[in-house]
């Protein structure tokens, strides 16, 4: 059976929460338009406002995830002049979000920004558009009538990616010794997770690197394949799950026990 | 492919959090009723046994998501005298929970109590019903036969709406100067949430208004259309998207800069 | 239709939490290998690595729950030498998570452990492994392949039942007057959840029992059938809609006021 959407998958993730309605709105919303199409929630507990914990979550995740339409939603100039932003990624995938960064990390990693375009067509947007809440009126209906079959250039004009606001961070910097980037975000467990990639300096298992995070003493720690590698309680780098570089704790919060916080530079060094 | 419950949609609140299991065996248990129809999660974050909390998240929200079925469960009565309950509303949908003054203000704006039943007809419970969880053997299987085609007037006695278990909070009362309700919770962004409608008293952009919370002084404040056109860290009200009022502070926390808190009552004068 | 995976279930458990990601790339992962199977999240919130928690929420849910497969990853062990593991139960369900007493009390639920494999086999793998996510690498395909009809006794060597890791606590112990276990989780309402069977030490409704904590002094409580059987603010025990013996406190946090936590050891004694 053939029908609109299939084959494709809806991701969406926001700085919403989920404890007072509008994921819910937003995904009856995609449901009406694109039914039968799974929608897959990647976090909707980005931090309020958090522009790169919400591009590290996206560009951390969809690398892993099949081939779809990706609707983020972070979204601190809702009812400004930013533009509400489509990107067609070299590996086929449509990433819909506000223009203000947050998509950027993750398109890279879908092979690169194919096209982009400014949403402008009012046949993708449900009416009428209020001023707080672009989340239900603008990116919803555009992914869902993306992922229905909606011709992606009937959007609206292209947008040069010169234009587009680039990736909420500084860019990492590598070179043969040194890697120097930035804690993005905590997880669940209180690991670490940076903005370097494992790809650009790999971490050998058994080096020794000093961290330096910007204030206090540098930290002397192991890089490992896994948690069970290292004695509990003890601290050391990885190369995660994801390609990113993450510092993580064997059994215990990373960041509380080595100081670790979200927007913290952070320099690596082998010797 | 005509199905049974096809075209229609289940939605579903709580305060049963998601840490523990609960939702995901209501959930199994709709979807075992009802295969194939969409089972939408609206809240499961309410603050244990808050109605009117969960109540606001309802009325914000069913008026944006196509009429279905809505099961919602904030219910510190469990186990007691206390009537399941089914309204059907004007609009087509059915409100599925404790007649306890949850479902109210949502049915009315889904264009009012069309039709109210006691939930009495064993066929749309789960066996042996327990004493702790009707979410489970109550109102998540008869929301699931709903929206797979059981007829709603074989659920139990018509209920006057009269005899219904009002509102979870005092009417709001409005003047051409004055309008007083209450802060019925914060949102993820610290937003004060109102029971005022814009329907009723809708804010001109750009006026100014004195509101009063009960204790402390009365705060001036902007009625301006989105966070963008206030500074940041400055406070202000808007019509939101649900059609309610509602005090923020730009890019910043509105409860917490202006000691605003759930259940407060509030006052907002036009001059 | 009769398609691949068509009556089956899947349910996701985990302690990754929902805000950075790792559950969304899992259900991914299962919806592109088993596309139209549902999958039901039981929690994510299970306190991270506490193996305990995740076992009873998957047996406190489980039993009320559709026959089929069942994803749980809660896996301080990630990386180490700890097996993967398929059980699959008396009542026809697989089991899918690691070898660490997580899967046992579940499995005894659901009629017993049938037969336990290693998950072995390549074929249901995510290729390349990573050391540190074997949720998504693992866990999660395994599952979603076995609920597409891949067949389970090709998952790899069988498991003697003597031979797993058993359940993560203590076994309680039951005479006629007293039983002995332990506190399990506080749930969403501070209601604290035992490891103690109710099919094995039914309370009585309206007995007096003792309870006693294992530090301070010992509780009067009475056994009720519900909240409402009970003065507000006063402490009682009931048997769960879980088939568990449960504390609790009418319309208020039972851990709070009663000093209940997680781990702690608990004797009831009837007179």
């Amino acid at each position: 059976m053939e029908e609109a959407g299939s084959g494709k998958i809806l991701t969406f993730l926001t700085d919403f929460g989920l404890d007072w309605g509008p994921v819910g709105v937003c995904r009856a919303v995609m449901a009406e338009i694109a039914p039968g199409v799974p929608i897959i929630d990647l976090s909707h507990g980005i931090p309020p406002f958090n522009i790169a914990a919400g591009a590290w979550v996206l560009a951390a995740s969809l690398p892993f995830v099949p081939v779809g339409v990706h609707v983020a939603v972070v979204d601190p100039g809702v009812g400004t002049e930013r533009l509400p932003l489509a990107i067609r990624t070299v590996r086929g995938d449509v990433l819909i979000g506000p223009d203000n960064g947050l998509l950027i990390p993750a398109a890279i990693r879908l092979g690169g920004i194919g096209t982009a375009r400014k949403i402008a067509n009012p046949e993708v947007m449900r009416h009428p558009v209020s001023h707080t809440f672009h989340g239900r009126d603008i990116f919803s209906p555009s992914g869902a009538h993306l992922a229905s079959g909606f011709d992606f250039d009937a959007l609206g004009d292209v947008i040069l990616p010169a234009d587009l606001v680039p990736a909420p961070w500084r860019e990492p910097a590598y070179t043969e010794k040194v890697a120097q980037g930035e804690v993005v975000l905590l997880d669940n467990f209180g690991n670490a997770r940076t903005n370097l990639e494992t790809s650009k300096w790999p971490l050998n298992s058994g080096e020794q690197v000093l961290m330096d995070k910007g204030s206090g003493p540098s930290l002397e720690l192991t890089a490992a394949k896994t948690f069970g590698d290292i004695k509990p309680g003890e601290g050391f780098v990885y190369n995660d799950s994801s390609d990113y570089i993450c510092i993580g704790v064997n059994l215990d919060n990373a960041g509380r026990q080595l100081g670790l916080k979200p927007g913290q530079s952070l320099t690596i060094r082998r010797s």
